[in-house]
């Protein structure tokens, strides 16, 4: 092998793996700006050209690496959905494994509630994406509800093999979706609908 | 005072007594007849012609009586709700008063889904009048929803003086509005929802 093209080789790897910082560090940037944007303003307000300019690149990077708004929203979301998804299958309890069911189940719906409330304008847009588009899946088959449900209707099951948990898990997490509890969540009120979470699961899920 | 004028009085009364009492015996078969196709078809299939036809009166009885398709609809849901309220704060126990607060709303909650279900169609098509409307008022507003809403959160607030009754009662009775829990009360499952209502508040509200 020539020494110089070996050389030549190694920069590129260099370049490339520089690029891809710059990628994902913009990819990060970009997400940021976008979630700090729609805490504070409506969506509709929220423009690939205000996110950009508030995440300090050009409105062509943002297209670039999501596509459309969009699926700059998309990506918002499924980012917070995994990091929670994470938290619950490997993190430490009690929200990941390790602590009884109930309070699994509290400190998950707590979670649920704080994301809902950090990314409330952005899944009243796409709430409004789904009752307005026929081609958009329902709520239910939505892979992070799917994914909710699952977890929140495994924890009732453990702690009570003889409740609907199926039933209960959909109720519970639907209330996250209604006004007027949307509109709490809205306005910041995530800690009192967890309260309200907790004393559900509690009495439900005693011993 | 002339003897026939008065006779004539007396016709007269007899008469307007007869065409009230056909009146209001209308009025119960066309409501009768509407729930009724409602039960069996979605709202944009029960038209007022076919309304009118199961109730055996002409379609122009109909609107008389109720104005327009939409104040039939109206006055379905009211007559159903009325009925609720009665029952509820005059009715025997555990729906009215005298039995004990958790039995109460255990009670209550499987009669509003048993009206639900019955209603399903009807309530289906007033969300969706209400989505696409801003003219209508939030369902939060209206006068049913109102006194439901203060009625469990009364029951809620005796038994657990400590909880946030307001937005437990609001998460309680908006678990009917949405997705899946809508479609399993038009499919008939209005028994399973109130076993898991039933779970839910005698885990929250005993002692």
């Amino acid at each position: 092998m020539d020494h110089r093209s070996s050389l030549s080789i190694r920069k590129n790897g260099r370049m490339e793996r520089r690029e891809r910082a710059d990628a994902a560090r913009n990819r990060r940037a970009i997400l940021r700006a976008a979630e700090e944007l729609l805490r504070r303003h409506p969506p509709e307000q929220v423009s690939v050209e205000r996110v950009a300019a508030a995440a300090g690149v050009g409105k062509g990077t943002v297209f670039h690496r999501f596509g459309s708004r969009t699926g700059l929203m998309r990506a918002l979301m499924s980012e917070r959905a995994r990091e929670l998804e994470e938290a619950v299958t490997q993190g430490p309890p009690p929200l990941g494994p390790g602590a009884a069911p109930s309070e699994r189940l509290v400190a998950f719906l707590e979670a649920v509630a704080e994301l809902a409330a950090r990314n409330g304008n952005l899944m009243a847009a796409h709430e409004h994406a789904v009752l307005t588009s026929k081609s958009e899946q329902p709520r239910e088959a939505n892979p992070i509800y799917v994914f909710w449900h699952r977890h929140a209707s495994g924890l009732i099951a453990e702690a009570r093999p003889d409740a609907d948990a199926e039933l209960i898990a959909h109720m519970l997490l639907g209330t996250l979706h209604m006004e007027p509890v949307a509109s709490l969540l809205r306005a910041g009120g995530h800690e009192r609908l967890a309260a309200s979470f907790a004393d559900l699961v509690r009495g439900l899920l005693k011993p």
